[in-house]
């Protein structure tokens, strides 16, 4: 099968551990490890990712500098974060499959993601991200560099940026070659990196993608036969934490739909990723599956994880 | 022809522009005006860049935040300066490809370069990176990281990295896929993130990697026609600033190398490309060439540069 597999924060950070290239890095290994049991059952895969915490503290070191040397715009800190966590990724499944014994080339590619200049998320920036300001730093940066702000839960004030929808996968065709010439591709990290067309030329734009969305229409143009969103749960729950809650196995794709226009699902955590599954799902023979990265094999096989099918 | 060309660092900062993303993005463009030429002429491209001026300040970010987020390694800083360079790069070329009709792929890949764990260059650091520090500041990093430090031509103490040689491109198969597939491949960014290969993994490691002779290894992995340095000269000379001083056009290598040997070019700038392009020139049928960026079209006609042949 060709499989869409987009990796949570998990994959690369555990609650416990700490930020230091070490801890990600053990965190990778065994990430690679449920990779390459994937590849070694003879799937093609592509591998996305998010970069939430690692973007934040480029924007942290970014900030940090800027006394000396100018702070990079943000969608240029997302090309940082591609190329520091697929390194990371990319490593340690070489490394795993180098133990294993089993060849397979891997590659990691820079990838661009069209969206919608007016997209309406670009009136409405909701994402924060970077640091934490006073209320007067706040509006000096305003001032100055044209932020958006806002409060953020009392603990500060944010910078927020728009969270338009992925429209084009740029490096399409590119991942279809690498794909032909039997690679894991490691791509679209942090759900790509934003750009718009404008007067005939691609323009990068601060923005944040959602990489579960990103993942959804990656799959479409790639027409892949699964698309995987890796939690930090094995299944999704209707009623959650309710004394009728219900942990769903497999799914009919109208019935999955139900469930998300009751409210079933968490905004800003369940409710994108079982949308970005419905996405994907809605031609026949697709499947997409939620479920935590451990348990991906067994999921695929039938036996955990949330399915959604046509 | 396939042609690997190596850009200089003038192809994404000028002298006098400034080191915002948008003054290297200006210079990117009219880098990729010149590459177009190169690719519109039918040839095969693989593009690698440096990374000096953009790691180090990615290392005066790192630094900078150090109190909130730790710093990374600097062979992952590497792989955000490949992020980096290569959006702008791929961007500007993008841009520059679609402005002339001229459809062509054209891809990012990270790209890792196997080093020798026993090279004598690890006994021997000798690359400046980053932040000048006072001596009390050094000897601390000394003893805390461990970093072997060196007092900068008066200017304070900075940080040495070992600079060995480049043994590998991890990403070969990849980059000759991508060949394959009809694209212009940008890689090898910075000289390549630099690997040992120990107890059977890859393990990244602090130091730099010439990008000349990386650009050579990889030129002669993928038994290129050509191998294009790309620096602010359009010539190498002989007898350089002196009353003798010759400006060379056709070289042939056995020339090229009692020039070498006698001393004629200035260590740490031209010596190195001129040893990079003598590595590759070994071989019947291919051949070098040292030039401006500018003159790059112009010297694969015989036109201009320094030309070296077997």
């Amino acid at each position: 099968m060709r499989i869409v597999l987009a990796l949570g924060g998990n994959a690369l950070q555990s609650k416990d551990s700490g930020n230091r290239y070490e801890d990600q890095m053990k965190q990778a290994e065994e990430t690679a490890s449920c990779l390459a049991d994937l590849l070694m059952a003879g799937h093609e895969l592509i591998v996305t990712h998010g970069n939430g915490p690692q973007v934040g503290r480029i924007l942290l070191q970014n900030e940090g500098a800027r006394e000396t040397t100018p702070a990079m715009p943000l969608y240029v800190c997302g090309a940082m974060s591609q190329g520091m966590i697929g390194l990371m990724l990319e490593q340690a499944l070489r490394n795993e499959l180098k133990k294993r014994s089993y060849e397979k080339s891997v590659a990691t590619l820079l990838t661009q993601v069209r969206v919608d200049e007016n997209d309406q998320a670009f009136q409405n920036p909701t994402k924060p991200i970077g640091a934490f300001y006073s209320k007067q730093e706040a509006a000096a940066l305003v001032e100055e560099n044209g932020y958006a702000m806002m409060n953020d839960a009392g603990r500060g004030y944010r910078r927020v940026v728009p969270s338009p929808l992925p429209k084009q996968i740029l490096q399409k065709e590119t991942i279809e070659a690498l794909l032909k010439a039997d690679h894991a591709v490691i791509c679209t990290g942090g759900g790509g990196i934003p750009v718009i067309h404008e007067a005939d030329r691609w323009q990068g734009i601060d923005a944040v993608i959602d990489k579960d969305f990103a993942s959804a229409v990656l799959a479409n143009e790639l027409d892949a036969d699964l698309l995987m969103i890796l939690t930090d749960v094995a299944q999704v729950a209707i009623n959650y934490r309710q004394p009728d809650e219900k942990w769903l196995e497999e799914v009919p794709v109208e019935e999955m739909e139900s469930y998300l226009d009751q409210g079933h699902f968490a905004k800003g955590s369940m409710e994108p990723k079982v949308k970005a599954c419905l996405h994907f799902v809605r031609q026949e023979g697709r499947g997409a599956i939620i479920t935590d990265l451990r348990q991906a094999k067994d999921a695929i096989e039938g036996k955990s994880g949330t399915r959604m099918k046509k």
